[in-house]
């Protein structure tokens, strides 16, 4: 049990807002939705502009496999049903998210035009504070690179209903951004992202 | 697609840590898991410490059956295995928020004590991070206020497996902090959790 110390506790009438945490954080949250193939740069591009808001004085926090397959995902697999629920679940987080003012980046493959609606509608102001990022690479590049062995092993027949292989990736239709990722590079994307992220507003409360 | 404008991108080496995040709010992420019947002041006191928390510049954030029951968890119902998956998920998503540096109010039932410490274990901090406060008032006081006219119902019969009528509610063993609503004020509850977040040291960086 802790000691009583403090005194004379007060506050203002009326819960707290979002508007209130945007302007202790003098930002705005938003989610950054990265979507493309394996390998196709999304989680690379991700923490690059993590680093750049958080030394512009950002809040930021990135959602991806590591803490979300391995944490509140963790009993879903990979069936048909299993993926959407994954897809689901991650919107629904960077909803509470952005409720908080977090700048949001998730990096997920989300390979189907249905989920990702979802998580957009999910959001809901304006669509100001949703904003898909296509990062589109053509499958010989990403396969190239391979930098987890995925293709490789899908290749061989060893991963099944593997994206962009034996599954289908279904290409936004109205991105907000789309970065080619084997043509430009990682500041020119940084760049183009935090352009993006000041005009709509989202670095001011 | 927004147009390139700035320029100069730089960052550092490495990328960003948790230690990073609380920096750049001055504060530690945290979850003070309230737990206790129904009509206990579990959201009273939740919603009072954010409002103080906030007044003082410290970023945070309520968990509650408004944003949980009706987003994330709207597909779990109310047999024993979904209420243990509900308890789950928050307590994944209350660590996710800690990791961002978010000061994490949960205010949930949550009767299971076997439910409640593997919240805590998901909290890996040693411990600092994870303060549970058992929000303790008889079961007579929390029927008798009965804000949301649910103890009426369960005793006609109308809610199954309500908590304290129907279903059992397990104490916390060694919560953080107890709170006895009905013979402390509003503002006592608070200096005291304040106290405890300050001795903490979770209110610097």
């Amino acid at each position: 049990m802790a000691e009583q110390k403090a005194t004379n506790v007060h506050w203002h009438e009326g819960d707290v807002t979002r508007e209130d945490r945007n302007k202790l954080l003098n930002q705005k949250g938003a989610t950054l939705w990265f979507t493309g193939l394996s390998g196709s740069g999304k989680s690379t591009v991700a923490v690059a502009l993590e680093k750049a808001l958080i030394e512009r004085g950002k809040l930021t926090y990135r959602l991806d496999g590591d803490n979300i397959r391995l944490g509140i995902n963790k009993n879903l697999g990979f069936s048909a049903e299993d993926r959407a629920e994954n897809i689901r679940r991650i919107g629904e987080i960077a909803k509470l998210f952005v409720d908080t003012g977090v700048v949001t980046l998730s990096s997920f493959v989300s390979p189907y035009r249905e989920d990702r609606d979802l998580v957009r509608e999910l959001h809901n102001d304006g669509g100001m504070d949703f904003i898909e990022v296509f990062v589109d690479v053509p499958l010989e590049v990403a396969e190239e690179r391979d930098p987890k062995g995925l293709y490789k092993k899908a290749r061989a027949g060893e991963i099944p209903n593997f994206t962009g292989i034996s599954d289908p990736y279904e290409e936004p239709l109205q991105p907000e951004v789309v970065l080619n990722s084997h043509e430009m590079s990682l500041e020119e994307e940084v760049e183009l992202l935090l352009n993006l992220l000041e005009e709509r507003g989202l670095l001011t409360a």
